[in-house]
């Protein structure tokens, strides 16, 4: 499935500041077809723009039609977003759910994703139309949600999938080897028995609990070169220090 | 980790509108802890009522204060969001990931989501004071998401997982608190000031190492007591280094 082959589709969308950032967040999310079922006659206003950024081109360009049915006429697979349940529950998907689906059709493949009106949602013949139901987490005692907030939810779980691999923080660089650690370990150990820090006598007991802190924190090269250099610091502090002791 | 103790924090929201339907998007997905810091004057005005809508009441009950310490300094966790990556790629998680380490947290554990400004984000002096970043995987041409947005993305994730019912495994223990660790680290900046450890000209270089390996490692208050107890240590030789030198 290519993302360029989903469509957005509002249905009577009746505020301009909503169309807009649904516009912002498609830009955001790599999404840029725009279809507008009967929207609001100020779709374009400034209101729109303001709230769309740069993602204004997308107002301009947008498809605008009639009917849901006319805005679904060369779709393959239409999800409408609803929150009311019905007989109907085992259809309904999660945004998730709905994302994995979506991305598992074919790859020419034209898919609508709908959204309705933000007072009333869809109406019973709209969701007719659609063959796949998306509704989103919210809590029961105030389910209804902003049109472009939940636009963007349905989008980014789309693009969360497309990105899971190559966004950075996935993929964990290595840490410092064992060898090292213990090397550091071992600085660290003899600096602070040498400045009286550690009890001689059981000096691992406060070291144990550095040694869970860095051993949660794994440490990278650089964090065990940085740490090298703060021992080695307070080596040099202390061997002034007792170079002017007296006898 | 219950949702009651999670704070959406605002870092100086400059429009009235988003910060209602940052409080639309709290009430949709069961949050009702708001903090904003150094917030525009008008964040009650109409506009940010028309946007709340029912959600009105946590703009009269948002607790308001100066500056992001101030704001964290009960909270046992923060995860700032951010799109700035540079050195620290490893710490960053999405939302998803985010909201799974959230609900592993203890159960009384004060944990904060702070979002920055519309336009800019979060400073890095702010984003310093999270131990946990998060990043929301847009396209790298136009990255910049409008806040509430961006915020209702990150509340959908824990949501989501809470009303799955998988949430992941309990830690069992509280960390310090925000406040105690800021103390610590001002402790720890002055002392290695003071042995010339840091560079004078630029010493939060290699203490936002520090940052980084201390807020993975999820400092207990034993921890801090640890530390204060090496800082404290250091300064004594050092002084004692001083007292000797030749005037």
């Amino acid at each position: 499935m290519k993302v360029e082959n989903i469509s957005i589709v509002l249905v009577e969308p009746q505020g301009p500041m909503n169309i807009g950032s649904v516009c912002r967040a498609m830009m955001n999310l790599g999404f840029s077809e725009l279809c507008l079922v009967n929207p609001c006659r100020k779709y374009k206003s400034g209101e729109a723009r303001r709230m769309a950024l740069k993602a204004d081109t997308y107002l301009y360009n947008a498809r605008v039609v009639e009917t849901l049915a006319e805005a679904l006429a060369d779709c393959h697979y239409s999800f409408g977003t609803t929150r009311r349940f019905g007989k109907y529950r085992d259809d309904f998907l999660l945004p998730d759910a709905a994302a994995g689906k979506v991305l598992s059709l074919p790859d020419d493949a034209r898919v609508a994703l709908v959204f309705g009106r933000e007072d009333r949602g869809l109406h019973t013949d709209e969701l007719n139309l659609c063959q796949h139901f998306i509704t989103i987490p919210t809590v029961e005692e105030y389910p209804s949600m902003n049109l472009a907030q939940a636009a963007s939810l349905c989008m980014y779980e789309i693009r969360k999938l497309i990105s899971k691999g190559d966004v950075p923080g996935v993929e964990p660089t290595l840490p410092a080897e064992g060898g090292e650690i213990e090397q550091m370990f071992r600085h660290m150990r003899q600096t602070l028995l040498d400045i009286d820090y550690l009890d001689p006598f059981n000096p691992d007991h406060i070291l144990r609990a550095f040694r869970r802190i860095f051993g949660r924190a794994v440490l990278s090269d650089r964090d065990v070169r940085i740490l090298h250099g703060l021992w080695s610091r307070i080596d040099w502090i202390e061997s002034e220090r007792k170079k002017n002791l007296p006898e």
